[in-house]
């Protein structure tokens, strides 16, 4: 099969209709419009197998996977995800394979009102490229540069299923409910575009929470030129990070990737009326720690005792 | 080293000052502003080591060609690049390789008044994702499916030395000047971007030449429910591929991929006008033939007798 036949049996339907795209799939490249009063907001995220996926995987899941993660850096922005682009590099042209990825690729961008349109099909090692665009209103994109001193820091959601995911891969003693429910947080992270209109109301910083949340904190604090003290039973654990790593369970929490939650700030003269929308909404939000003008990151522990927190995140190199 | 100081140390700098990146490289997300009145033209081209380039190439060359083709497609849409995001996947960090290629980025940049406003880098086979981002004034965007029974079709420059560069790479008996002019052509196609203002004049549809004339006029002819007709005589051939390919120079420079020059169709009532303009900006173009009602691609030979053309072209799977 040729590039052409194969965009066109695999991936020609995924351009949904969306007004704002004059010409997706089958030319040069698309053609967009962006609305009046809108900035344009542009991610990318690559995802090569055996390093960020098995390739035993369901090519389903791997699609979804990599729509989820890329929509994800939109919600840490305030941003409106609309369209996406694939490059998708193949060792073979597997028709089964592409059905599956193809089908789980159609399912998230509906999820989400997402159009493919636009990408490139090359032959060699399994990897995928995704770039996503979002529109965030004039002068509303959440930067990591935005967090003060006494700032309220906050996270969306439990930390930490998705590491202890990877760190049980290879284990054959644990109970089959629990390996399904900490795969199904590896293989379907939650984007939190629920909270897009909010933060783009209140939060004075926003980061996604791909590498770990003390690594995370860590580029907010020194985008934002701070720093930030944890309260240590504050950080919400996920339940089965909990059961399997037990005395050590926040520290991990603090430190796995993959979360997709996003850890934010607000400022403390507004954390009423956020809390108090966020409720309106049926969101929950966690508090988690204060911004301080001391930079680096401390951890307060059951004792009130301030220690300074190592940073442990994942490292790409 | 970690992926932040990799992107710090070697891309960071690439945002070049620009009014319409309000952030770049240093969040989950770049912001940027489109101008008033424009469409965004998006592309995105993958390069992969030993299938697009090989690994003993100068990393500075192949961050400039993984540019250049991208910019080509911006031309052959009469759009004008503005933006770049790159997804790099190494299988280490190799500062030597990283200073070469930052460099041939920075060079390209520069010379296409392009910023880099995001990525990823992420641990792999070594291959490159750039997704560019132009802009065309509304409605204004050159489409493959434009072309009507009657239209010249014009290509904007000589023919198949990149494959001819392809074809002598393991060959060790030609002259030196042969090898690096044609290994010139191959490592720094020239994106026709100078013909943007005119083509967005005159040209009823374009494309450019990634896979062979033969393949992509195919393209065009199909977007536009038409054929074409091609005089043979009339096909521009680089020289070095006359002098390596002797009778077969004209058919080989039709299937030859990555020339990156533009193919292109003016309706008979603009070609004058056309060619005065081009004339008067200093440029050069070629009509090789015209677009008919019936499908499929002919070649009419120096006796004037027409035959099918065989379309070959570069096969991605």
């Amino acid at each position: 099969m040729d590039e052409f036949a194969l965009i066109d049996i695999f991936f020609k339907a995924l351009t949904h209709n969306r007004d704002d795209v004059l010409m997706g799939i089958g030319d040069d490249a698309a053609c967009l419009r962006v609305p009046k009063g809108m900035d344009l907001v542009v991610s990318c995220d690559t995802l090569v197998s055996s390093v960020h996926f098995l390739p035993t995987w369901d090519a389903y899941d791997i699609a979804r996977k990599a729509v989820l993660v890329n929509v994800s850096d939109m919600a840490a922005m305030g941003a409106t995800p609309a369209w996406l682009t694939l490059a998708l590099t193949l060792p073979e042209s597997d028709n089964e394979w592409l059905t599956r990825f193809s089908n789980g690729l159609n399912n998230a961008l509906q999820e989400f009102n997402l159009a493919l349109v636009g990408g490139d099909t090359t032959r060699g090692p399994l990897s995928i490229t995704l770039t996503i665009h979002g529109f965030v209103p004039h002068g509303k994109a959440i930067r990591r540069g935005g967090a003060k001193p006494n700032d309220i820091i906050f996270v969306s959601g439990e930390l930490g299923a998705a590491a202890q995911a990877v760190a049980l891969l290879t284990a054959s003693d644990i109970p089959e409910d629990d390996r399904n429910a900490l795969m199904h947080t590896l293989l379907n992270p939650t984007p939190r575009i629920d909270l897009t209109t909010v933060l783009q109301r209140y939060a004075s910083s926003a980061i996604d929470i791909s590498d770990g949340l003390s690594a995370d904190l860590t580029h907010v604090c020194k985008a934002s030129h701070v720093g930030a003290c944890l309260m240590l039973n504050s950080i919400p654990v996920h339940k089965l990070v909990k059961k399997y790593q037990e005395s050590n369970a926040t520290y991990f929490a603090m430190s796995g990737g993959d979360d997709y939650e996003l850890c934010f700030t607000v400022s403390p003269l507004e954390v009423d009326a956020f809390m108090a929308d966020i409720k309106k909404a049926n969101l929950m939000c966690y508090p988690i720690g204060v911004i301080e003008e001391e930079c680096g990151l401390r951890i307060k522990d059951i004792q009130n005792e301030v220690s300074p927190l190592t940073v442990r995140g994942y490292k790409h190199f």
